[in-house]
């Protein structure tokens, strides 16, 4: 049977011999790992996923969230699927023995969830967004709080939300207007309406802990005015028990063109004025905690675009396989039998343009999530120093080129079925409008433009970008050893030197105060600078091709080859293609940017 | 009140200061008319559009057609609708006086209706593929079939469709398998499945005229062999009125992604042996004959492209002068008041490409439809043979064009709504669904870069295509006269130039019978093709801007310095990176065409 989730060949590949899985278990940490716990979680996962996400993905399209007496109701399909994934203990699958983890590196973690990602990311939803509020009172909460909320998301009781959006405010969190009024008792009373809140309602949970944006009375103007704070949608007793309903009305639901399984909610917090909420860490400080959440966040959002990419991809692939149509065009005798789709060109890059982009994805999400564990687990403070800043600069690129590049892909797998694909009786209609959220939310494209060209390329002096030179740099060297593979790295070496010259160019602007024109263009340089990188990861897979070719093993020989096809195509087609956009960066292109509103 | 379907300022750029609407009125065949006749029927056309169509574009998306009983029920909005449209004359709008129409230029009749496939897409489908159905028979059917089946079509009782695609040859249709056995009455009895037939069941007209492909007992393989029959739903008695039910059964119904207001239907002809149908033209003739009305039909389905796209590009440009959010970089003082999102210039940039996308191609398409008047109209036989070569040479750009680009600008409309945007509560996410069907109906995107590139470029020798080069460069050499056009003209010039070498290239190539390596990597072709003339078309509007700001009016400076500035954006920043495409095509590059199935 074909695979419909993602390729296990190429997870192992990635695993195994693009990233070292089995080097991680050297360190302490995931000491008491190996190999086979690693499969064997993987194989779970998937078994799960199969079993319980996959068979009511459509039903889940077919069958929004409905608004009942001020509740989210939903299929009833998508419970028995999280309490599996609770079951299995894959909500806690990186977190600590102790804390009643399994202790997993945060590469395995996500190469598991990448399984419920595929499988159905509507459901996958409520899980992620608990892991994301757990991770943030763990990080930043107070012993009590983690008694009171943490414990009971560990166990599966609670779920979680991230409240930021506000309807005069989505992008500009500096313009909330939720208010925090400290109580007599060192709680507040929070007052303000959140919208687009994921998971802000549903009966899946005992309780639902909300990780609210708000401002204390004193805030000062803007980001650094704004704190943290937990609002549960039922209070919880000192003894752990439920208590009484606090003031947190669902208002509505938003009815969204895909990804329609999850209810996205408008919240309103204190309508009777009685919403009580706990602050967390330091007031005003809320944004950089957030931050946290939201950079773990955006890497899953990338993940969970690569992973819709993934099920296209495979789908329109069995497909191509499958459906005889047509004729190649040197054999064009009525007579003769129609060929498989796949037999044609424009089919073969379609097909050969979906696995480049998301097989690059896929590596780089999963190459994040390793420098992740590199974060917390490598042995010097300035080793995982140096991950910390690595992961930062390359976080845009991990939420935002799949976002682009995978809705690409899926639109591709809707082309190759044709009407078909156009039909709700196929899937992939679904994994395209799914995959259109990925850009918009967790910071839209633009955000997260501005996050790399403003603010991510400077910190620490450009620690993190120097570092990605030299690992590229790197790179290429290794790919020397290999004939082959010389057509592949030229032109990675011509992008990322020029690259470097624009990016000098475009830093020494921002210094000298050109903020506006050196801003003018972002979208071209984040386009820019993600291909470099995921020509990086391709350059790094063509290697690992090379040299498990070289082992000889017959039954790898087309795995590997078709790594190397995609490889070419992505270095030899759409890298090059760079020096385009370079150009308008270069010459500091002001066509946007003096565009005047009455001229529209 | 803001324009919500097109701009009506544009469409007068287009008719008067572009395309010399008025000139026509010099041609014999449009003597009745001049600007006020022209300007009334469009004043009329967007008054019934705004009244009767575009209130209920999102009903349509929301209650899709149902079967029942083996009919198609749609909702009661949309007869009063087509109702109207037909009253009105419409659907005659460039039918002869003397044939009950308005002998309007096609150029105006195409310009009226895109108000209606702005509006609401799904219900203009049904008046448009009855107009494809009855230019049919006009052009190709008996007197006694024009009797029986087009003038009630043309009197609005009858609708029409197009039935090609059968459940395994869609793009492929020499593998149609239709039959059609002759009766001893000199009729014929069909039997086949059709799928994907639009209009094929509602209760929209007292009868429904299938033109249907089908193959004769005698026929020869492939496309050669395929005939063109008119099957009624309802059989026609002598004296005009409905006889009984044909043998024609509805199967059942598509439920797409988007476009949901127009059926998409399964037809079973001949089910019980006594589906009538009636021989169209000559036997083995039928796909010639369909060819005629697909390439209207293309025209219309690339103007069809545009309307979304402008409809989302007009939403999204209302959105973003209205909607406060963020500062500017060089003032982010968050006690200042946000500004409208129209002031970022990752919004600006967003807008401006839109704009660029879709005021090009509506430029092109009505281009086009000004071409197919001169088919018609041009004095010497030999002129109007010219017509019809670069008429012929630009269907596949016509259609294709817009159906990729468009659609990218119905995704930046979505994106700068961003949240709201992926709400089904906001109109450019059903653009977006709407639009995506273009690239795969009335030939793919795929199919319209082979007839691109392997049947119009050679056809008559080259002739369309050298007419299409002297244009581009007439309208370069009137560029020179504005020194401001000077950055625009260049890239368009050299991009001419190594397309016309790549060109040349190709054809020998295919001329030697490598056709296979030839035709590989037709869709870069077909996106360079297409991005050269929507430049030509961008440099013209901007010789029309110029020359119409030389005139003065005050009050049209910013309508021109729109159009420069979008012209600029175009020619500057998409025309180049074309080079890309070009570079792969001159080195034949084979990654696409030598990647093997087992190796994906």
């Amino acid at each position: 049977m074909s695979e419909t989730l993602l390729s296990s060949r190429n997870l192992a590949f990635e695993l195994y011999e693009v990233l070292d899985a089995e080097g991680l278990t050297q360190r302490e940490r995931f000491a008491e790992h190996n190999r086979e716990t690693f499969d064997a979680a993987i194989g779970t996962a998937r078994s799960i996923a199969e079993k319980f996400f996959a068979p009511h993905n459509r039903k889940n399209d077919e069958n929004e969230p409905r608004y009942e007496n001020g509740q989210a109701i939903l299929i009833p399909e998508v419970k028995p699927a999280v309490d599996a994934f609770l079951e299995a203990g894959f909500l806690n699958a990186a977190r600590s023995f102790d804390a009643g983890g399994m202790q997993l590196p945060t590469l395995l973690s996500q190469a598991c969830f990448a399984h419920f990602q595929s499988a159905n990311a509507a459901s996958t939803s409520y899980p992620f967004l608990t892991m994301g509020a757990a991770n943030l009172i763990e990080s930043f909460g107070t012993d009590e709080q983690k008694q009171r909320f943490l414990q009971p998301m560990i166990d599966g009781r609670f779920f979680g939300t991230m409240a930021l959006t506000e309807p005069h405010a989505g992008s500009s969190l500096s313009d909330i207007r939720t208010r925090a009024e400290p109580a007599s008792d060192g709680t507040y009373r929070l007052k303000g309406n959140k919208i687009f809140i994921s998971g802000g309602d549903h009966p899946l949970s005992e309780n639902i802990v909300h990780m609210v944006l708000a401002k204390l009375p004193d805030a000062p103007a803007g980001v650094k005015g704004i704190s943290l704070f937990i609002v549960p949608k039922f209070l919880v007793n000192d003894d752990g028990s439920l208590g009484k309903r606090n003031d947190v009305l669902l208002a509505g639901l938003f009815h969204k063109m895909g990804w329609r399984g999850t209810t996205s909610t408008a919240l309103n917090f204190g309508d009777n004025g009685e919403c009580v909420g706990y602050l967390v860490g330091k007031a005003h400080h809320g944004l950089s905690y957030m931050f946290q959440m939201m950079n773990e966040a955006r890497i899953g959002v990338g993940m969970g675009a690569v992973m819709l990419g993934y099920a296209g991809y495979l789908y329109s692939l069995e497909y191509a396989r499958e459906r005889p149509q047509g004729r190649v065009p040197d054999s064009k005798d009525p007579n003769t039998a129609p060929v498989a789709i796949i037999q044609h060109a424009d089919v073969k890059r379609m097909l050969l343009t979906q696995k480049a982009y998301v097989e690059g994805s896929f590596d780089l999400g999963l190459y994040a999530a390793r420098l992740f564990d590199d974060t917390t687990t490598l042995e010097t403070e300035d080793q995982r120093k140096q991950a910390h800043e690595l992961l930062d600069l390359l976080t845009p690129i991990v939420k935002s080129w799949p976002s682009e590049f995978c809705l690409k892909a899926n639109e591709l797998a809707i082309q190759i079925l044709g009407g078909h694909g156009y039909t709700r009786e196929y899937p992939v209609e679904q994994y395209y409008r799914d995959n259109r959220l990925n850009p918009i939310h967790e910071g839209t494209h633009g955000i997260q433009s501005l996050d790399l060209l403003g603010r991510k390329l400077a910190q620490n002096g450009g620690a993190g970008l120097k570092q990605l030179i030299r690992l590229i740099a790197n790179t290429a060297e290794r790919s020397q050893a290999h004939e082959s593979l010389t057509a592949l790295r030229e032109p990675l070496e011509k992008l990322v030197a020029r690259l470097q010259t624009v990016t000098i160019g475009l830093l020494m602007d921002l210094g000298q105060g050109k903020v506006n024109s050196s801003l003018a263009n972002s979208a071209l340089y984040l386009k820019v600078f993600g291909h470099t990188v995921i020509g990086w990861r391709w350059l790094e897979q063509a290697i690992r091709a090379e040299e498990g070719l070289a082992k000889g093993n017959a039954a790898d020989v087309s795995f590997y080859k078709g790594k190397l096809q995609a490889a070419r195509y992505f270095l030899t087609w759409e890298v090059p293609g760079c020096h385009h956009e370079l150009a308008i960066l270069e010459a500091r292109d002001d066509v946007c940017l003096t565009m005047q509103d009455e001229w529209f």
